[in-house]
Order: C-alpha cells, then structure tokens, then sequence
C-alpha cells in the first residue's frame, strides 16, 4: 500500500539509462532556475526605499544611482558566471571554483553556506508567498503555517516526480509573472509618457537631501542587492541541461540577467516616478500596479502571479541544493545517501532533506522568516565573493587567451560582492551574526564526516601483506524458551549447518523451573547439550550475554567463530508486535552492537 | 551511563528471592492502599452540597439523610469486600470474582471497567492536588499540565523503586491528612458543644424545601457516593501484603473504613451546621477550617494535607492497576510483559504504562480532568455492582456455613451499587456515556489478544503425531559490495560452515561496472560462485530479493534452506550510523518479514 501511494505521488520509476530524457530545455531551465531570481524584483525595489525612507521620502531619488549600482553588479555578477560555466562544466558553482582555486577550506565555507541558504531560500520564500496569499484572505492567516507546510509538501513531491515534470509545471507561472511585470512597466512608462501621470509625484534627480549619510546610501544598496539572490543557481545546475550543457546554461543565464535588469529597473523606475512610499500593508508593486490600472483584472492578475512567483522561488533551493550537496557527497564531506539517485532519477534523499529542513523552520520561526532575509542575503554573498576570487586566482595561473578581460570581469564582481557582505555586516549585524556561529560549526562537521569516511575506508581496504585469521570452526548458540515448533526450527538449522559444537541455552528463573526444563529437553533432543543458566534478577539478557561472552573467549583461543541462532517470531498482523516481548531484538542489540558475535535469526512466520 | 541512571532513580535490582521483603505491614498498606477513599472525603460532601443547591440553600439539611444513606452504602461495600477478600485470598478483586461466579465476559466488564479507571484515578487526583497548589499560588497556574506531569513522573518512579519504599514514603502525608481532619472535627464539635458557634446558621433537619424532588436525592446520594471510589484496592492488593495476607487485608479494610466513615460523617455534619455553602474558589473543607480556626497555622496546615492527599490519591491506582493487569495478562486478555517482574520486584510494566497513560490524558484534557469524575466514578460503580453479584451467585451455589447472613450482606451491597450506578447514567448521562463506547471496545480487545495468544500457542504446540520436515542442506547467499575486508570477513565465515552451495551476489548498476567487479572477484575469490544482478531502477534491495526468491524456490524442491549471510558495519559513535547505507536493515527487514528467509548478521566493527 505504501508502495502504491508512492507511484501515486512521485510515478513510476525510471530506468537508469532515462537520464537523459531527464535533461532540461532553455524554456524549462530558465523557468525553473531563475524563479529565485526574478521573484526578488518583487520585493528588491521596496527594500531600498524602505532605507531610504528612515531619512524622508525625499531622498527616493537616490534610488535611481542605486539601482545604477545593483545593475552594474548583476552584469558583473552574470558575466562572471558566464566564465565560471565555460570554465567548471559539470557544474557545482562556488563550490567547486572555490576549493579548485582557493583551496579545501575556502570551498567549505562557500559550500556550507550556499547548503544553508537553500535552505532558507526555501523557508524564507515559501512563507513570503504564503503571506501574500493570506493578506488577500484574511479568514486564512492564522493557517500560515499548515499553509507554508503544504506549499513545502508540494513542492517537494514535484521534485521527486523529477526535473523535467517540475518544469513543465513550473514554466507557466514564472513566464505569467514575467509577462505581467512587462505589462505593468510598458504601460506605466506609456501612461507617464502620454503625460497621463502627474510629474510632481516625485523630488527630482539631484535634489539635495538633509542628513542622507555614505553609510546610509550603503545600507539601501547592500538591501537592494538581496535582489540579485538565486543568479549562481545556474551556474550549479549544468548538469540537468541539454547537451551541450554549458552553452544551453550560459544562454541561459543571460536570458535570466536580461529580464532580472528589465524588470528590476523598470519598477524602480516607476516607483520613483509614482513617488510610491513603502507601506506596511500594501507592497510597493502593488501600489504601482493599483496606480496603473486601477483595481482591474490587470491588478490581481499581477498580484496573482506575485504571491505564486514568491512560492515558486523555492523551487530554485530544490534544483541547486541537490546538486551541491552531491558535489560535497562525493568529496565525503556530508553523508553518502546524497549521491543516490531515487526513482525518478532526482538526488531524492537532497530533495526529501531540503523539504524537512525548511518546514523545521517555518514552524521554528512560526512562520515569520522574513527575520532570516539579511541571514540569506549575506549568505549568498560570501560564496559569490568566493567564487569570484577563485576565477582571478584561476586566471592568474592559467593565464589563458584573453585572460586580462575575463580577470578584469571576475575582478569586479569579487570587488562588488565583498563590498556587499561587508555591507551586510556593517549595517545589519544583528540579524547576520549567527553565520559566524554556523559556518565554522558546519565547516568542522564536514571534516569530521570526511575523517569518518576515510577511516572506514582504511579499515575496509585490504592490502595484500595481512592474512586475515583463519576461521578453524564454528559454536553455535541457540538460546531456548520451551518446548516448542520454533524451538524444533532453530535447533533443525543449527544441526544441519554440522558445526563443531552446538549449545542449547535456558535462562531458569527458579530450580523448579530448572530442574523441570532439563528433565522435558533429555527427553526431547538427547542429542544436544543443554546449559541451564540462573537469573536471579529475572533478566534473561544478562545471564545470556554473560555465556556468551565466556563462550566467544575460549573461542576465540583456538580460531572458533561464535554465532548465536535467534528465533524471531514474525506475527500476521502488525499489532500482534506488541503482544510478544521483543527479547530477540534486545539480544540482537547486544551480542551485535556491543561484542563480536554473528546473529543469525530464522524467521518463525505465524499463520495466525 | 543509562544504566547508572536507572540505578540512581529506582535503586539497585533485587533478587527474586527477596520478594517476602518487599511486602507491606498493615500501616503501611493502610497508607498506600487507602489514600484514594480516604481523600475523596476532601470532596464528596461538597458534591452533595452542589446538588442541594441547585434548589435552595434550605435543602442542605438533605445532606445528614443521605450522609446517612452514603455510609450504609460504606459498610454494605466494606462488609461485602471482607467477605470477598476472605473467599478470594490470592487478589484480583471484581475481576477475579465476577469471572469465576458469573462468568468470563461480565469478568472482562469489571476488569475493563476498573483497568481504565485506574488511569482516571491518576489523572484526576493528580490534576487535583496541582489544582489545590496553584489556587495557593496563582502564579504557578499556567504551568498546571507541567506541574502535574512531575507529580506522575514522581509517583511512578516512587512506585518503581518498589511498594515498601513507596509505602514509607507514603505513610507521613496519609497519617497527617487524617490527623488534620480529626483535629478540625473535634475542635469543630468542641465549639458547637460548648456554644460557640450560633445555632441560626442551618436550618432544622425536616424543614419543608420547595422544589426539591426524588430525583434531585439520588442524584445527590450518586454524587455523595463517589467518595467510595478506592474502597474496593485493598480486595486488589492482597499479594502485597504480609502473611497472613487475607486476614491483614481484611483489618486494613476494617480499619479504612472506620477512618472513611468517621471522617466523612465528620465534614458532612460541620458543613451542615456550619450552613457551608458551596464556592467555586474556595472549597467546602476550606471554609470550615477556616470558620473553626481562622487564618492559622492549623488552617494551612489541613490545606497542605489535602492538596498533597489528592495528589497521593494516585498511588492507589499505582498500587491496584499493575496487578489487576497481572491477573488479566496470566488469562491471555493483556499483553504477557505486564507479568514481568521489574528490577525492584513491582510489576514495572504496569506501573510504567500507567504513568503514560495517565499523563496523556492530563495533556489531552490541558489539566482539566475534573469533567472525568462522573466517568471515574460510574467505571467504580460497575464493577462494585458485579463483584457482589458475584458473591450472591457464590454463596447461593456453594451454601458454605451461614452463607444466609453473607448473602444478606452482598445482596445489600450489590442492590445499592446498581442503585448508584443507574443514578449515574439518569443523572449524568451527558458525561458518563463514554463508557459505553469504550467498554465494548476494550472487551472486544482482550479477546482479540486472548484469541490471537491462543493461535501463537496452537503453532508452537508440538504435538507427536507431525514431523519436522528434514533439512538436507543449505545455501548460502552472500551479497558483496565490493573487495573490502567486510566482504573478506563474510565469505570466509561462510565457507567454514561449509554449506552445500554458497553463492556471492554482486547488484552493478551499469555493464562496465560488471565487467570490472566480475574480473576483480575471479582473482580475488576464484572458488566462489559470482552472480551479478543488473540495477535497472538503482534499487539493491528488489533486485537481491528476486534473485533470493528465485534460490528459495528451487531450494525448497529439495528441502535446502536458504540463508542470507549480511554484513553489518558498527561503527564506533553512535552519529556515524547516519553516514552509512541502512541497506543491511532494509534487507533484513525484506527477508526476514516478507519471507521465509534465515538472515545471518555478521557484525563488521569499526574502530575509528
């Protein structure tokens, strides 16, 4: 049954050698990787004039100069991982660039906090769209969580359905979002064209403005640039596009820069044309949008496609996460099950993994994430800084044709991204602290697991100069409850395997009960040596456990294995479990975990 | 570390032979087995007065009458149960005797009805004491549930470290509540004999009263009645008390009777003539007390005994569930492990799940378990009824010596527990029909659980005329997952049990991977039987299982058994286990539930 719901959800499983059906188009890639991205255009543009406002709705102007600077730090951003997709074609993004260039440490830090930030990409961009969705209906706001929770669920199953279904899903929105936004921008600037919209609504460029500070100024770009989170997302993925796979990646990125820049500056644009001030119930592109059209179609067309786009982004935390952690897998830093590929050929266990992590904290935070935004901002940033340096570390000693541009290109985007992060530790310490606590926890967990993994790996190799002990024989301890058929099973295998010594053991709980056993079994298997323990304390694994141990250490004297043969009872039906007391497995537990004996259990399957 | 836990909170195992020590002496068993009736005197006026009072306070002059009426009831029950503890001297009370005298499933209906009491009884006393606590400091009020929940994690482990302790423990609260209450009856009559208190408080016994009607009586009489809720333990508990046990336990019970009736006439006749009329905030008790000694250290003093006596309560349930669930257990109806002695020599088990049970239902009901009481009182009243019918029945069938007078007693009894039990379902049906839900249910479980016991027993049951088949060889599968010193350790463990076949399998999930594992094993294992399994779906468990059933079939032509040779790696902290495969679980959990397949677990231990 729970095999069948599983087809339900996810479908049928699919052969290996489907991989590359799995692969992704331009249209779907870019659908389903930059969803990320271009949401954050819907709350990018308020961010700055959020800062802005904490002087006065003058300074909006400066808005403009810093939109400037976020698009020059897009292109820089785009074109810099431009190179790094020609350069790293199996993709793993600042991972990768950083530990190739940098070094193992650099890369960790990079890797462990891009691992993170899926997370809260997931969480933080789930409970924004949830929000968006309850602000709308009210009656729904004390739902937000099981809401959230439901988005991640779905989310989550369309994953594990696999790349190209996601996409295929996921492809209508993002574009409904995309072409909503260039409606609302192509007619807004044709309305301010047409003079349709009043041109005092504004403080004109250049307009000086009492107690504006560099710090301040500083502040709003470093909030504007949260806007350019989610842009490396493709630059990780390579691996699920389209041969050839670069080339595919790299037209796409430029496709995602292209619109990201569009639509950024059209509605900085028009917000600062509209002297649109953020507000706390309404966001600043639904002011525009209820400026433009007034409350028609139109406008909740756009508020539609917002609220899903916002959910949506998730689903960039859901094809990066993934494929970053097989990266990190494969070098052994977290647990080998990342690089398992489940039934529909995704990194299931990443999926699954993601999927909890974020819904731990939607209920931890209650569902108010937007505390973690600057926590995500800035952990986005560290690893683009990374990668950037890793690329001038790389062109430096490679020096290949025309490496001086490619330099001066990573140069810059590494220059800007610094800048950033310093910016977000400067102006928003409180909310950015804990990454100091985090990283350096995460990146000691890495080595930890790595050092496991090798010291497995030394233990399991075997080097031609060790004999391994040779087995001379075998004990076998069959532990006996009574006079019964699972008792006749057990002993019938034991003999039948003929091994050099058989041992029948009863745990008496007074010498009535001893004497009584001892007399029925002569009777029954003459054959068989039978040792009575006592137990004083009416534990049956103690006495057991001690004559095993004495067993295994004369055993071990001259070379014999000891193996202990355990009936399990196997009840019809699952409840019955409770009825047997589940001694067998609590021997297991010890003679297994805690010594060195072979268990061996013959099912006992009741038919009743 | 468990271990010294375990040994720190219920104190060092005892044997089994010093179970005589653990028996109780008559004060001792007074204290533990009779906290239940001997706080209900803390509340079972006040619920007489309630009922009064929905008519005017003119009626309370009722209350004397049917105070009357309740201590017939008290002897009839205390008479009927010495009788019972005499006929019954091994225990079990209302289950025991309704099974032998009126047959198996009105049994059950006592036992069930009494079994699920028993957790009311903890839960309700319990949320009543840290009620009575958090009146006195309101601050503690929104902590109830957790406050509660220590009380039933303290009284558990108490009962865990065995009954003596508990019972030493125990005795102090007892004998100071009953102590309290004397001293405020007898300074109470004291000032009513020598005049200072007014006589106008009350009005006379035979005032008319407007409106008061027959029903409203008996259900006064019901509510009244609940303060005999516990009378019934002591019948239980008989194993635990000194030799002579039947004789012990009938002065136990005389003498908790005496205490019970002295008390309850006591409180009911002060708050009559005291002209007590019921609050919501301060309780019956509580007035009087004060009323008899002002804000004094006597007052406080009567207070903190009550509230630790109604938290006490609980202890009877502790005393009487555990071996009423041995009772049922030894008849197949629970689940065997409650005839498991624990470390200390209580049933643990019993005790243990009780404590669960009883903290559930607290968390369930946010503390407010009072709406339980009629439910807890009519689940007293049932089985009250049935044990003296039994009796009837006894006497009737056996005519021992005087039976003539004995039937006369329990025909008392019995005629005014029906009585009280139909006031129940007349007066309160909207709280007490739950009982007719779950007492089916839970009859219905026991023979489910006996039924199936039965079954298990008729499998295991050798009986002469069958015989085993023989086995004539077995088979040996070892699936390997490479060349490692883990696969090394199992193939040689198989090969010297020198099986008729052993055959290695290998699941490779592409041709090339085949090619090179196949070509490895031939140097490596040359005498071993290789067989590759292709991975289509990256699954290692179907492909494994289908080959293993494919062996079996044929294997079970000729009588082989098959045996499947797994490896398990341990590693050497506990976190580790995250970083590797579970496969060894899943297939266990494949062949060993699924099928019929014996599975070998070779341990593998890692020591770094």
């Amino acid at each position: 049954m729970v095999s069948s719901i599983k087809r339900f959800l996810i479908g049928r499983p699919l052969k290996s050698k489907d991989l590359g059906e799995q692969k992704l188009n331009k249209t779907k890639a870019l659908a389903i990787l930059s969803s990320d991205a271009l949401s954050s255009v819907a709350y990018g543009p308020e961010q700055i004039l959020i800062v802005l406002l904490t002087v006065s709705a003058a300074a909006f102007w400066y808005s403009i100069p810093i939109a400037v600077g976020v698009l020059v730090l897009l292109i820089a951003l785009i074109l810099s991982y431009r190179q790094i997709i020609f350069a790293y074609p199996h993709g793993g993004g600042a991972y990768v660039v950083s530990k190739e260039n940098l070094g193992l440490n650099p890369g960790l830090v990079a890797g462990g906090s891009l691992l993170v930030d899926y997370i809260l990409t997931v969480a933080v961009s789930v409970s924004a769209g949830t929000d968006a969705i309850t602000s709308a209906f009210p009656n729904l706001h004390p739902y937000n969580v099981p809401i959230a929770i439901i988005f991640i669920v779905f989310i989550t199953i369309l994953n594990l359905r696999g790349v190209t279904e996601s996409a295929s899903f996921l492809a209508y929105p993002v574009y409904l979002f995309v072409l909503a936004l260039f409606v609302l921008i192509g007619v807004g600037i044709y309305r301010i064209l047409t003079g349709q919209v009043p041109a005092g609504l504004h403080t004109p460029i250049g307009t000086p403005v009492a107690g504006i500070s560099l710090f301040l100024l500083l502040k709003a770009f470093a909030s504007g640039s949260s806007a350019l989170t989610g842009v490396e997302a493709i630059s990780n993925a390579i691996p699920n596009f389209k041969d050839p796979g670069p080339k595919n990646a790299a037209k796409t990125l430029a496709a995602m820069g292209t619109l990201l820049a569009l639509l950024f500056s059209g509605i900085v644009f028009l917000a600062y044309y509209y002297g649109t001030t953020p507000r706390a119930d309404v966001t600043v592109v639904s002011q525009i949008a209820e400026k433009t059209f007034g409350r028609s179609f139109m406008y909740f067309f756009i508020q539609g496609t917002t609220a899903l786009i916002l959910i949506l982004a998730a689903n960039t935390g859901y094809s990066a996460f993934p494929l970053l952690a097989v990266n990190l897998a494969k070098d052994k830093f977290i647990p080998r099950m990342f690089t398992v590929r489940g039934d529909r050929l995704g990194y299931s266990n990443g999926i699954i993994i993601l999927g909890i992590l974020s819904i731990l904290l939607i209920i931890g935070f209650k569902g108010h994430t937007g505390q973690l935004i600057p926590l995500y901002a800035v952990g986005v940033f560290i690893p683009f800084t990374m990668s950037q340096t890793g690329m001038i570390v790389k062109w430096i000693r490679e020096k290949p044709k025309g490496w001086v541009p490619k330099l001066i290109t990573n140069a810059t985007g590494a220059l800007i991204s610094l800048i950033v992060t310093f910016m977000f530790f400067l102006t928003k310490f409180i909310q950015v602290w804990p990454v100091l606590i985090f990283l350096p926890i995460i990146i000691l967990m890495f080595h930890k697991i790595r050092k496991h993994y090798e010291a497995v790996g030394d233990q399991l190799r075997i080097t031609t100069c060790e004999a391994a002990i040779p087995i001379e024989g075998n004990v076998l301890i069959v532990p006996v409850a009574g006079v019964t058929h699972v008792v006749e099973n057990s002993i019938n295998y034991a003999k039948s395997l003929s091994p050099e010594q058989i041992i029948a053991v009863y745990v008496a709980f007074d010498r009535e009960d001893e004497r009584k056993f001892e007399e029925k079994w002569k009777q029954w298997q003459p054959d068989v040596r039978l040792v009575t323990l006592h137990s004083h304390y009416r534990s049956i694994i103690q006495p057991l456990t001690k004559f095993v141990d004495t067993v295994q250490h004369k055993a071990s004297e001259s070379n014999y294995r000891v193996t202990v043969v355990i009936p399990q009872f196997i009840p019809k039906e699952g409840w019955h479990h409770i009825l047997h007391n589940q001694s067998s497995l609590l021997i297991k537990a010890f003679l297994l975990y805690r010594r060195n004996i072979i268990v061996t259990t013959v099912p006992f399957h009741l038919k009743k």
